[in-house]
């Protein structure tokens, strides 16, 4: 029997969190009632900076207990500017969710909508359709909390120590090639591209030598390397070339941001952060405490990211109401844009919160 | 008495390297002589991955002798593919130069050129001018040789550890601050922008808190942080914004290419290592085997380096012809540009070495 009952834990977080999250839920149960058959529950908690100040405590146990225990986790934004552990490193509970969950692929689909300006000028850029895998768990990232620091006053040095693990990547490669299969049975190229640095660093040598071996496993999909710094300048010059890429998670903090810039901002880009049997479904954005409660944010990367847990849950259950709720609201977002009524202050425009949401729900009311 | 005569080690190094040193230093030549009073006199060594190959040794004692007595080091590109050290990373010497000379600030100007195709749509992006300073002797690059591999097999972990020292950042944010201020008087915004990441790594922290305190010594400079993910959507969503930026070694490696792209590619793209009194010039390009011994390769990056080289050594040794000798490479090249009439190969025309020499040559002389 196909489960229809999805309890959902969701954290608005900080910011613009709160202007963004309702809506999407609305979003979510509206389009899943369309498809017919199922039924998503919410339940929301108090996590993140201001949570933080208020409590001492930047994600309760009570809401990561419930993130253990439910279908998915909707996250909106975390962090502020003014508001740091004692130690001056940001409140971002998602990293914790990230590294507790064990949430080892970070997807970041970088799909450019149409009708939007976009910052390249060649035609092909203008129809990008690849997606960037960060592995989310180790990598540089895994020193967060261990660095050191040697020496004292003029003589001092901080060490943070970059950890790549035979684990670490034959998971997060095997869900790239997986990816790639999967894409490659709707049309795209079946490609996986390693970012790394291995001809300077033994680490990401290390890594190249298990992706080159989990890549034996897959010879239906072409594997290819390509070093960090090319693929910086290869995603400003021919970023159509990709199809999935996977790579270290500072790195692919970096690259994602990149892609995300070639959508037209954080405010159109959407992630998962997923493991083997949970996720985190968040917008790339951060907080946005210049804008809170002008109306101003852009709830695109939002509805996204609802619409990915929507489709991993129906992967996941094999249930296709949901899969098709997903691209229902993909397909409503992308109508929107195209009708060239939209465009988001971040990118010059004054469509806020209100007017894309109201265009996403009557594109959604059409199909 | 100001000097006059000038010795430049040359290594022209492995791929095309030999098919733009000759016409970089006959060009060097030939503007030196315009401007008169000096002379330079060139030594070339062979060093890099066909060196390597025949010899087992990347780079001969007497050549870096050589660039430890000489007034400046002029190389092309190093490296071969299938050429490697044991331990599989790349034969780049340029890396040990950096090091053993304390070649702490890796200098990446981004400035487009007039009359090239470029990525970006915005029209301010057709007039970039920033310089990105990358830190080349510490960061993450600091383990190249003291990466450990911890466990066997399955539980196999790898581990590169970033280093990031006060005396490292001091000196390369006083050089970053120097150069905002010297761009200043020339009408830039005098500002510099620490790339980090603060907000989660200790010695991105560390390294922020350096440049807070060295930011005080210059206020008449504006300086600024940006976490390095938000740098990256920004050099491709506002890139004007930028004067000075100044970062992390493996960052600067990331961020700089990203730069050379928006200029049109590396093709384009010149670098200094400076330190305190030595300085390796460098375009920014690979040697690129593919297309070794076709005409195809563009000379470009490698007069640009051979330009900073003089100006470089004109600041060095408050020689004002040469200045005006770099000045001038920097004018021919950007007129060559100007006339339309070239488009490198790999830009999708089909100017190749001669052209673009030819064209070159011939702006100097009208100039
Ligand atoms: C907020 C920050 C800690 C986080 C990260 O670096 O992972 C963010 O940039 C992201 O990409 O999700
Ligand atoms: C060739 C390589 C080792 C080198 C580096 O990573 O520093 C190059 O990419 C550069 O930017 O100079």
């Amino acid at each position: 029997m196909t489960k229809t009952n999805f309890t959902i834990t969701v954290l608005p977080g900080d910011g613009i969190g709160h202007e963004i999250t309702e809506i999407c839920l609305d979003l979510l149960n509206q389009v899943v009632s369309k498809v017919g058959g199922n039924q998503l529950e919410f339940t929301s908690f108090a996590a993140g900076a201001a949570h933080y100040k208020e409590t001492g405590i930047s994600l309760p146990e009570e809401a990561m207990q419930h993130a253990f225990n439910s279908d998915a986790t909707l996250l909106a934004c975390m962090g502020l500017p003014s508001i740091r552990y004692p130690d001056g490193r940001e409140i971002a509970p998602q990293l914790e969710l990230r590294e507790k969950m064990d949430l080892f692929a970070g997807v970041r689909p970088v799909k450019t909508m149409p009708g939007l300006p976009l910052p390249l000028t060649s035609d092909a850029a203008k129809n990008l359709d690849f997606v960037l895998i960060r592995e989310s768990t180790e990598g540089l990232f895994a020193s967060r909390e261990t660095f050191k620091i040697e020496g004292e006053g003029e003589s001092a040095a901080a060490y943070d120590t970059q950890k790549i693990s035979y684990q670490g990547c034959k998971r997060v490669f095997d869900f790239a090639f997986g990816l790639a299969k999967q894409r490659k049975q709707q049309g795209y190229q079946g490609k996986v591209t390693c970012v790394d640095k291995a001809n300077v660093l033994g680490s990401f040598y290390f890594m190249r030598q298990v992706f080159d071996e989990r890549a034996k496993n897959h010879t239906d999909i072409t594997a290819e390397h390509i070093y960090v710094d090319a693929a910086a300048l290869q995603l400003v010059a021919k970023p159509w070339q990709f199809d999935v890429l996977v790579t270290e998670n500072m790195f692919g903090d970096i690259l994602s941001d990149l892609g995300a810039g070639l959508m037209g901002g954080m405010g159109m880009a959407p992630s998962a952060d997923i493991g083997f049997e949970k996720a985190v479904f968040q917008p790339c954005h951060g907080t946005a405490p210049d804008i809170i409660g002008q109306g101003k944010a852009n709830p695109t990367a939002m509805f996204l990211s609802g619409a990915m847990m929507l489709d991993w849950l129906g992967h996941q259950h094999n249930n296709v109401q949901l899969i098709k709720a997903a691209n229902l609201v993909n397909k409503a977002v992308e109508n929107a844009y195209a009708s060239e009524e939209l465009l988001p202050y971040e990118l010059g425009g004054n469509s806020g919160t209100k007017a894309i949401t109201d265009k996403v729900f009557a594109e959604l009311a059409k199909l």
